[in-house]
């Protein structure tokens, strides 16, 4: 039963990389899900001591192995949430649910899986990171009705060449385009993607690229303490804000307290739930 | 004999964090570099191939364990060649010296320790980098007379707070000051040191830190085939400095092949072997 998850994953790989967006890429993130959710009722729930106000945590656990943290509130942990979901998207009838529900459903997805790479294999980031990339790049082509690219041609005097980027969404002639970075968590990485937005912002004009990240949570445990806390970084993403680019959002499925605050000061940084994106997308360009 | 260099590696922790620049700190690494080429002596020297032209490379095997390639023209393995270059630096005597004679003693003493960690520890690349910045900041900090700092005081309008940089020095009103990145390697994550420099030129003004980022290698080995590779980015490399912010040098210990180029095209990029910067450092704010 261990390998079920990596099976429906390698389904998932393949129907990704024929159609992002597509509905048979939505049918085998929920079949991971299930597979995952399946793994997981397995294993042992443990508390952890959260010294993030207003904010549980738990970690699962499989013999000697702990999974990264889980926001209690945040977990459904039952696959007909997504199944309703799913069928909505199928239905173009997002409208019976609030920014909240697709979060926590989204959250649900994203950190069922990352658990269940934690709890089975060593020191792997890269499968987490990569199937992140896919469940949220899916959801953005699916909301933008287009699927993403990596690379983008420069054409600049007498230099032409592309340029490996995250996901880029080209929505056409007099309609935005959207600068799409997706990380498990960022720390100090994080000075990346606003770096990248400031090369399309130079190479392609500013404003022309929305720069929305999406990133699921920036949490970190004490394995010994088993102690949750949050690494946030607010006063240098205030100096990146205003001295390398603007990003339009910052996208959390599990939103740090300390960045929230940040829709509060001036200039604000827009840091909001993913579950927001599929309400303002269409209005996020005005 | 295995720990010796551990040992003198604690000890060069100790000077370095009181003096950065000093003569004890220097001693210190004359002393962690002759025991770890008395470690590598017992070591198998094993050739590999390599893919770029015009550089031949070998790594040092201990029973399982290989290190990173070592560049065999650049190798001096002598630690008569670094007591000679310690005391020319006691007596500000460099001018005996060459760039590429410079260039090649300090490789040596990065690569040693390098390839000493390499072959005692697993997937360490914290405390090779770690020293690393230990020597050249040290090298730095001999020729510009200053200790570097690593936070920098924000002061704009309602803001004060402190940001996190790399080596930063400062030599006082009225004369430039220095930012130094140090990486034994940068890849994709190479964007950082730019979005650095941006960060500066925003906050403080564009020309008053020069950006002098110094990195060991970009070598890659294939560990079933044997061979080395260099990973460069050069078009990316072009953006960046056209995008985000200019850096002044681009200091290699072994410069790749395909960076050279990049002093040839328009606008140049200048990168060079890390000795120049004893013989130009004066001059490089002209």
């Amino acid at each position: 039963m261990c390998d079920v998850p990596l099976k429906s994953y390698a389904a998932l790989q393949k129907s990704f990389s024929s159609d992002i967006g597509g509905a048979a890429t939505r049918q085998a993130i929920g079949e991971l899900y299930t597979a995952c959710l399946q793994f997981l009722s397995t294993a042992q729930r443990e508390p952890l001591r959260s010294l993030i106000a207003g904010k549980e945590y738990f970690a699962f656990r499989v013999g000697e192995k702990l999974s990264r943290p889980v926001n209690a509130a945040l977990f459904a942990g039952d696959a007909r949430q997504w199944k309703s979901f799913a069928a909505a998207l199928r239905d173009n009838a997002l409208d019976a649910f609030k920014p909240e529900d697709l979060t926590r459903i989204i959250y649900s997805v994203a950190i069922s899986f990352c658990c269940y790479i934690d709890l089975t294999k060593s020191r792997d980031q890269k499968t987490p990171g990569t199937f992140f990339e896919y469940l949220i790049s899916h959801l953005f082509a699916w909301k933008l009705r287009v699927n993403p690219t990596t690379r983008i041609q420069v054409l600049n005097l007498d230099m032409d060449t592309t340029l490996p980027t995250d996901f880029i969404f080209n929505l056409g002639k007099d309609r935005p385009k959207f600068h799409l970075p997706i990380k498990t968590s960022t720390r100090e990485r994080v000075i990346q993607v606003w770096a990248h937005q400031r090369v399309l912002d130079g190479v392609f004009g500013t404003g022309r690229f929305l720069g929305v990240p999406v990133i699921l949570a920036e949490t970190k445990t004490d394995a010994v303490k088993r102690e949750v806390i949050e690494i946030c970084l607010p006063e240098q993403w205030r100096i990146y804000q205003m001295h390398i680019a603007q990003l339009k959002r910052i996208y959390y499925l599990d939103v740090p307290a300390t960045y929230v605050k940040l829709n509060d000061v001036f200039p604000p940084i827009n840091v909001k739930s993913f579950g927001h994106f599929f309400f303002e997308a269409d209005t996020l360009s005005a």
